[in-house]
């Protein structure tokens, strides 16, 4: 290393773990647009939620430097070269996916305060403010916690201890890649942004898979890894939609049509393979049933909990019901996959739609076994809107595990969505 | 990387495997000082010898490559830094190791011509010249064939499959020094340059070892590396001393003292932990009953061939035979060994002698099984000295794969040496 380069180095007060605004997915920057359209004055606060209490957050990562990671988030802004990426290029096919009203906006945006707070072995991290700027603490918080984790489990090991780990770690990922190069014609990316075990392991493992995987290699959800790499960035939209709009409705009849209107607002703003349906929010099951037949038309779903056989088929069926044929179908696999589930889902699903893959922590975060205590396993960490215009939100997912909300209101929701008893799936990450 | 850094790389008409004249083994550099003062006019050829036919060597490594690494080393000579750290390091305890006289001539040195011809898929090298300056040939030579050889597997290779090669690798380094590490008492050293996978791999392997197993590491055989990372030189002497010794012999009755002579005179050069007998050249058992009395005195013994419990229970037999008291003894353990056998003599003779091992090739080239094909596995490739002043050198060994000579020279050896049926064991590397 060059002298200059490690005099840079020394003059970084911290190592930031998110350096830039768009080391984020890129579905939360089509969303981010949508709300600005669609939802400007929205009031949301968004919360960390950690789903494993086994792991103590807390204990394991000093506040101060917690701290120090997310004012430097608080100092970031868009880079010139980054507007010009996100201006500039094609997505999903398109030219100017983003207005330039909301470019301009976004070119101006620092994100909002956060609030944190110990609570025992556990942080209370709290992000209130406009839903658009709010909503964009979400990634990189989770990124930085889970980094943060990381560095404090390896801060006693030794250099060469550490290259070893690191060299087992690889080996894991490659032998993974090696297993889905046998995947005849599968369609793969990366969605591990959120719980990733570090930046630069995900920046890895996305090169590791574009030299691996060839062309069944589709693209990152992480723009700024797509944007430095020059592959796609993949993602189109998530669960706070829906529930950030069914909080927002005044009553029964408007909450039951909530789902709908977010969609319907998406429908104006994208076509094609951006045309993505998120079924599970409120049981996918009713949300099919219930849906406008302008939706079958839609180029595909996203199956992200629940048993993944079973959301397909259901998927399959309503296609068939509404006279859609399947095989010009997307369906897109994104919860908790692995190589086995990956292979397993491909071989079921392959010649009866278009299947594909959003790989996430289980890619950039498979630290399982790899040290003593298994300290570096992926664990599952959330950051979620809570509330909207002071009411809160509530999710009931295919998982009863991955639901959340109010008692009351997840009954009140169930009711009004029609919803009755779910299978439990244990949530890994 | 900076922009001078990569320019300077770029300058290198070559990538020189070879950079320095002490990335070789201490105990050759001991050796050509014993040489230069007791048998400085003494003319051999030493000669590559590829016991593992199966590598075609010629068809893998370019003959022009091959030259053009040759080559460089003929062009290196001792720089003012390698000068001052063999004149003023201390090496087993001792300051001023290399005399004055020897220093003077060590700076002045290019390595003498060699002669290279392809005879089927093997190549011819040879060397011939004055032995203190040919037998400096020996491990360049050595390790230059093993890198190019790495080299040609690697070549096809894509940059993330060569990183995932060298996490497996180091993975594998790595399991092995962690079980080392529940070996008490242990004491081993890295006797690996001559057939290393590459130098960057071996002075990766000095560095896990340092790491991973603190003092029970006790240091390399290589100079370059015991000079850049601060360890102890490990060596003491090798069979081409009594090889060129008993060539050198007029008559059978000369012929059966060379041995005896040889450490004669390093009798009179070295002491304490430099007084290592190793036995086995024409046989070990016979070379022991014949010694004189004075040899019991010595240190300890390198076990080099043969089954090395039987060869160190021999060893403890004849220092009580001679009134010598085992326990004071070392035996230095160096062929073919891996964890398992380094364990296995360690439980066995720990309580009894003190053990040291010198850990080569499967140190330093263990990538057995990491390549289709088995391309990078390691093979037995020797450079010995064949002739001295004209006339053949022998080696019996314990172990008659290992033998070398013309049939009639290896016959009266045996006689004269009162060697009779030897067990034969596999030679791996």
């Amino acid at each position: 290393m060059d002298i200059a380069t490690r005099v840079y180095n020394h003059k970084w007060k911290i190592d930031p773990i998110v350096r830039s605004l768009i080391d984020t997915d890129f579905y939360k920057l089509l969303m981010c647009q949508s709300v600005f359209r669609n939802k400007p004055d929205t009031q949301v606060t968004f919360s960390l939620i950690n789903r494993s209490d086994k792991v103590p957050l807390a204990r394991l990562i000093d506040e101060g430097e917690l701290r120090e990671q997310l004012d430097h988030i608080r100092s970031l802004s868009l880079s010139r070269g980054e507007s010009t990426w996100l201006r500039g290029n094609t997505f999903y096919g398109k030219r100017q996916m983003f207005r330039p009203d909301f470019m301009e906006w976004f070119e101006g945006l620092r994100l909002p305060p956060y609030h944190l707070e110990r609570r025992g072995d556990q942080y209370e991290l709290t992000f209130e403010g406009a839903w658009h700027e709010v909503m964009l603490w979400e990634i990189p918080a989770l990124a930085v916690l889970m980094e943060l984790r990381s560095r404090a489990v390896l801060n006693d090991m030794g250099r060469f201890e550490l290259q070893v780990l690191y060299a087992r770690a690889m080996t894991k990922v490659w032998e993974k890649i090696e297993r889905l190069r046998h995947v005849k014609g599968l369609s793969i990316a990366d969605f591990g942004t959120r719980r990733r075990h570090s930046f630069l392991w995900q920046d890895w493992c996305v090169q590791a898979m574009m030299e691996g995987l060839g062309r069944s290699f589709t693209g990152t959800s992480n723009c700024l890894i797509a944007m430095r790499r020059e592959v796609e960035a993949i993602g189109t939209n998530a669960h706070e939609l829906p529930m950030v709009y069914s909080a927002l409705a005044q009553d029964d009849a408007a909450l039951a049509q909530a789902p709908y209107e977010v969609l319907s607002d998406w429908h104006e703003e994208h076509e094609g393979n951006l045309r993505i349906i998120l079924p599970d929010t409120y049981g996918s099951k009713g949300f099919l049933d219930h849906a406008p037949d302008w939706l079958a038309g839609w180029t595909g779903i996203r199956v992200d909990s629940g048993d993944p056989a079973t959301a397909a088929e259901t998927a399959i069926r309503w296609w068939q019901d509404r006279g859609e044929d399947p095989r010009s179908k997307r369906v897109i696999f994104s919860d908790g996959l692995d190589v086995d589930k990956i292979a397993e889902l491909h071989r079921q699903f392959s010649d009866r739609v278009t299947v594909s893959f959003g790989w996430g922590t289980l890619l950039t975060n498979d630290f399982r076994g790899l040290v003593p205590g298994d300290g570096l396993a992926p664990f599952s960490l959330v950051c979620k809107a809570v509330s909207a215009n002071g009411r809160p939100t509530v999710k009931l997912s295919d998982n009863p595990e991955k639901a959340m909300g109010p008692a009351e209101e997840i009954a009140r929701y169930k009711r009004v969505f029609g919803v009755g008893t779910q299978q439990s799936i244990e949530v890994i990450v």
